[in-house]
């Protein structure tokens, strides 16, 4: 069981924060629930506590009796300016203004390969490169990130950020078999930045244990992550189904995937 | 004479501004200046074009039929998170979005020594280095760097972010010995981050031929700048005003000065 | 089975092309084989093509109508210098500019420790340290790898650079226990360095799964190569036959062993 | 059995040592053992030579007919600065000059965790960091380390530095999990330093396969250490012992763990 | 007067072959003169000996009695593929065989920009960077740097090797205002790679005092080369002549410049 | 005028010593004296404290009632161990005990080329490298280097490692034209190390402003060391007195010079 009295996890009801709900009280002793709307078949551990992250006013109250929080919450995909703005930037500061306000020793934050996606696929990064974001939301997320980095150097917050790759229930491209976190390896690196007796500011990134890797998690070797599933057991499977592609297309040749390829949010969704 | 049609400078009342107008046609053939309110004293190849720059229709206004922007605007010091936000998120947003709806090819920012001002004194860094912000004025600058890092890579605007240190008429204090940067060299440095023939996404530190030094500026090399001022010439001068200080203080321990002193500015400023 | 149509393997009657035939369509739907003789024992994939690769004519005909080459052909010891001139350097230009003007997409090429072999046994080198080579074969390596470098960066066409240690049936000295590749290894990285969604320009270093080490592949981890085989499974029997050896030879100090020690092939083999 | 004739072990009745005498000839066909008093209990290829590592008479016969030396004898926690000096800073000299003396080649060096003992727990980091010691024990370390730089430099002595970890029967605080050395995965890394074809001079760090890491050990990846045991076993048995600390307790946050929180010897110790 | 006996300079017809034999004796107290014909107007001190490059008989006739070479020879632009071959990439071998052969201690190479002429302008690169050629003509800049390597590395041969940006009698576009290496400035670094005590195997950029720059020539810091000159007295008048051009022409984005816009020499030049 | 009441200032009678006694109050506003006996022609603001650096009650007492140390006294060149232990091992424990007993902020030490005297000479270094001496004396240097270290971060005392190069009145052979620190620029270093606001522990190199140089001052940036001497002013004088040297001999090779070229102090000195 977690050392943490209440911890919240905001975006419970995603698809991440549902599997996360199933660390159960190894993330806290309680484990307050926040989506924009209630979460549902609450265990015993659980308190729900719906909220906008916009509102300042109503994440200080969530926040409040917590000593850590797992911040999942927030837009997850790119999508118009004033979105990103609202829940990812607003919110990101709602969380940690009120997570100093408020006395919260540690965060874990879902950043994004989004916050690096303009490396190049053929190149192996660790956690201390230049950011390069590769859509708005790439961007909210480096904010954050710094935000973070910011909120520690100042105030002692501590903060690990993941940049996820692609958590999903199994991998069905190819650069899957490169990006993919399974919610049991996702699940572990989590509890893992919770428990690990300092994590200062840090930056993880989370995938299986994938022969295929952009990423070099040597700067986050304190975690202790080791991860218990791999892309590997697909990779027949996503050959089967696809084909090689295009070396110079940016959705192949970036890190970032279709992120890279894709253009303005707004001029692409009127 | 500058080979750009028509440069916008933001910020233009402002004391860089100001001082960025006597470039005259060095920025551009013709210089659009905003500010909140209007400008004075416009000189031929001026033209006055006042704005808000959170307001995305009057950003697109002045951006439109403007080849290059220098973006000087916005908040300069740390202030309450509503004004951060708008004046420096928002606003830095409206610029880069309007620069490529209206097919700008180069912007010159204002970053700042905040975006990195958590690095201790006696750290010698380069343009490379992750960020340690140090106020919300600093994450702010870099939200805008790595926004511009997002639109030369996805868009192919280029962007010198110039991380300017303390440009001031003169050196006050013992850390602006290491900080300064003269006006002249200030407007060197920009003159020359337009007319170089490529910059893509640069990052270099604004100090003039400062013998005391946090930055190191080779990967900035290209921009060919050459400094003609130099803070030594103030050295007796500031030494005399001013005691030794305590090393453990943060204002003098970190790089961004009493930035690194100061906590939250709404508790600070109630 | 491959996503190439037809792909060329030189050097296909050399001891390693051998092996690389067991691949199969695993490289290519047809795999066209190219020896200075003819090859044996054809199966229904593949087609026979001999040729001197110094001749170019032979050359382009042979790279006609493939979409990938795998390159082991040439002189795979140091030898006279004509001999290194025509096999590697120019027969290494042929390939090269035949690939350029047929369209070749992608080439895997057999790179060598030779072409690193002046680092000491006792530095852990990747992929972007400077070229040591310890030969003349060793700088025909270079020779080809700067090749193709230049090929991609100017006409696209993509390269693994296999830096290959030790490719025997087993390991048969204690240097073998650090470079040794096994033949299945060996195939797993041809085949994974043609099927790479993307490869740009590459360096890999080819050592099966042994414990000691003097090559670090992280700057090739997209690649997923997995090896199946470890030199740990001889080193009692290895150990048992010979003895430790003087640390200050150069076959025992640097990285290439006995090509350290040898002098100027023409003053050795008059 | 080993290559060596004969082989010095220093410290042979302290805890290390006792474990090292398993080793048995993998050593070397003779180990002559050394420690301030008799050591007990000889197996035949064993020779015992008591001596005090201060008198350098005593130690240059001990180390005459040695090929090899273990030398992991001396003050093995912080002490008084006499002690420090007499035994590991006088005793090192000894060891390295009596070497010199009687062409030893090569030596395995016991040095600590204590000689980089001020790195944070969040930083990674390999053999090549400038050291930090965090005692007058840390110091001495660093101190044969630079000795030993010096005989291999110019006498050409190699010499193997083990940085070790915490070597116990099992980890028992948290900080173990990461640091744990498992005696059985010590007495391979001194087979395994002493059997390497060279070594030149080189730092290891010595800890078992434990998912947390403070450590990259790529720069002595050539000696071919496999460790067999992990903390990973024990750490559901250290977590329901212990509390997850503070943060910023200098023994939760520097590498070092206590001795980073311990004030000086003398002082504490009146 | 330099303390060689004999130097011999290869390519002493050309540009800059002929502003060498300025340095007089500085060179060699006798100064062999090679080129494919008779050299003029001999001083006492220089000595006439044509030869070509590709015969190596011809060669180490001129080599012997040498105690340093100057090489300065060989194919100057990208030509066609047998001309780069026999000049510049067997030229190359005949020259440092012949070395090896007669007992030369150093030689001097002009390589070129263009062994790293793929580099991004904005990059600032120094001596230890891997070579990106931008030609065949770069290529064999890029072989004979590594033959040089090895040369060294098995024989002792020093070598500095000059990466040469543009030696002309003045900059006349803005790419020459970083690449601009005045004739005097050549000749000083020549003098001093000659004379410096030991060079081992360096790269040296070869640029004036030019503001801009693409590169930091610290690992040649030993040379102890000042540059007398500077592109900057040239600025404005190259600008005057000049217009910006379009930041992602190859030929302004890349280090090599124009040699990065051209194609394949022979499809160009049919 | 120093902001320091009292600064001692070892090795005062040495010719570094006696040297910085010409900077009068600008070390401190009392200079305090050691050396092992009387000091002559004492200034008002000067006082003498005779001691032996391995006495500690004598150094305890000296230390007393200052807030900073110069330290320049002990052994200034290879000798005996006993010798270089007394001196620099025990003085230098001696002077950072005392230092720490009362109250003292920031010392100022002389280290030495040889702390690094086994890098090439064509190395360029920081002050980052790993230490690499070349006699028993070095090793003291880089023990006191690790004391110092310790100190700071433990208990906060301040120090700037100098390492000298060749003190002297000129440069006498070519090594000189590299490593030489005036006077004058010695004085500089030492009054920059003590009144920089902040330096934590760091180490800089001593050599004043010559166009040939081993070392790179940038982590040292701060201090804001601007050298007003260079040994290219007495280039032509030492290369008309001397010749070229075997590039292969070790004191032409590594940057420690002679000091790398000569065996163990009491082998040669029977």
């Amino acid at each position: 069981m977690s050392d943490y009295q209440r911890v919240l996890l905001t975006g419970a009801a995603g698809a991440l924060g549902s599997e996360l709900r199933k660390s159960g009280t190894r993330l806290g002793k309680v484990v307050r629930l926040s989506a924009r709307g209630p979460c549902e078949n609450l265990a015993p551990h659980e308190e729900d506590f719906p909220l906008d992250l916009a509102d300042f006013d109503a994440v200080s109250a969530a926040v409040k009796g917590c000593d850590a929080i797992v911040h999942m919450g927030g837009q997850a995909l790119e999508g118009p300016w004033q979105t990103i703005l609202d829940s990812n930037i607003v919110g990101g500061y709602n969380i940690y203004e009120a997570a100093r306000r408020h006395g919260v020793k540690r965060i874990v934050y879902a950043s994004s390969v989004h916050a690096i996606g303009y490396y190049e696929r053929t190149q192996t990064i660790d956690g201390n490169v230049p950011t390069r974001p590769d859509s708005l939301y790439g961007v909210s997320k480096t904010f954050v990130e710094n935000l973070a980095r910011y909120y520690f150097d100042k105030f002692g917050i501590e903060t690990v950020c993941l940049r996820i790759g692609s958590s999903f229930p199994e991998p069905t491209d190819r650069r899957h078999l490169i990006t993919w976190l399974s919610y049991r390896d996702c699940r572990q690196l989590v509890e893992k930045s919770l428990s690990a007796p300092r994590v200062g500011f840090m930056i993880a990134y989370g995938m299986s244990n994938n022969s295929e890797a952009f990423w070099d998690n040597r700067t986050a070797a304190v975690l202790g992550y080791k991860p218990e599933d791999s892309a590997d057991d697909y990779r027949d499977k996503v050959f089967a189904k696809t084909t090689q592609g295009d070396p110079n297309d940016p959705a192949v040749r970036f890190q970032g995937g279709s992120f890279c390829a894709a253009g303005h949010f707004e001029d692409e969704n009127k």
